[in-house]
């Protein structure tokens, strides 16, 4: 039995109907009543993991799921040995730098060294502000990110902006983009290379899909 | 003014009710139709900041809040520098190990060394392990800890037990306890040493009211 681990939230209905196109039917997962966290398929042949988002790569590196669908971000913050198979297109956004608009900062390199920054992303920025040359201290936050300038935390952020609403309504201004991020197909490494042929077919089959950047 | 931050989800209900014997009245979090993070009190005295339960000791911790109420877990889990001004008694839950009801195990030590073991609160879980000298290797995950056994990944859990419900709908029994927690109110220390009487006032009030056992 194949093993599928989705990422609820966002990228779940697109990430179905991706998997529809190879021939296996997750829309059970879409359902508002399902409480299930393992849902098979009406074939038998497969079962979806219901996890959250930074978990998918943790079920795909131990080889409890042997395919995944999610975020590019979450893959470069937690750096696990998953293989990327597809990128799907759909679940486009970009890891940015934001300020509030009122600070005059232009560009990561305005900030003063030594500022704080908060981040749910802490190693994503970490890495970005080691490339510049600046040395910040780094805040994890787990959740409204928006938080940090607005209570005088912090003096910028790093954080997923998809259609920026978040910061405008917060008076936030986007200032640098660390890279883009759209969901991603990832295979446990080993599973993969002892496949005998069900995985590759899976993914022949989704990768053959025309990338949706329309739903991103 | 005094900034308060406040945990969204289960505890929040009971610490209105506490600040509101204080005189501070939030109320207006608990309205279903609020979206705002920063929401200030009738008086003007005071505001509170929703966050998410782990953020509460990192608001507190760099006195962007001088209060702050959040579960004992999350405080020995990320072991930040605030102080302990009350146990106020609700939000009652104990930190256990769980493992399969069919596997068997009768105590932590039946437990194979470096056998996997999937948690929330991985420090909790290290601190606990190492205290008994058995190595375990540790996955960290960010929700639904209960699939790690049910999937196979780890042969036991760490995590949070309320009313038990979860475990037993999954198959899973409870085989040691790590220590019980309940929501505290915490002070940022400098703002305390500083305090001209406003948050002693606060914190005698508070303190003051029948720890409610009951509502956990």
């Amino acid at each position: 039995m194949i093993t599928v681990a989705l990422a609820k939230g966002a990228l779940l209905k697109d990430s179905v109907a991706r998997f529809a196109a190879a021939g296996l039917d997750f829309s059970a997962v879409l359902d508002k009543d399902n409480r299930q966290l393992m849902v098979p398929t009406p074939c038998g042949r497969a079962r979806a993991l219901l996890v959250r988002n930074g978990d998918v790569p943790t079920y795909v590196s131990y080889g409890q799921a042997q395919l995944g669908v999610v975020g590019y971000d979450v893959l470069k913050e937690h750096q696990l040995p998953v293989a990327q198979l597809v990128d799907l297109g759909f679940g486009g956004c970009r890891m940015s730098v934001a300020v509030k608009a009122s600070s005059g900062y232009q560009r990561a390199l305005d900030l003063p060294a030594h500022c704080r920054v908060a981040s749910k992303f802490t190693h994503c920025a970490r890495e970005y502000f080691d490339s510049l040359d600046l040395p910040v201290e780094l805040v994890h936050l787990n959740g409204s990110v928006e938080l940090g300038p607005i209570t005088g935390m912090s003096e910028a952020i790093v954080d997923l902006v998809a259609t920026g609403r978040t910061l405008r309504d917060n008076g936030l201004v986007e200032i640098e983009e660390l890279f883009r991020s759209s969901a991603r197909l990832v295979g446990h490494p080993l599973s993969m290379r002892l496949d005998d042929g069900a995985l590759t077919e899976i993914v022949t089959a989704i990768r053959a899909v025309e990338p949706s950047k329309g739903e991103a």
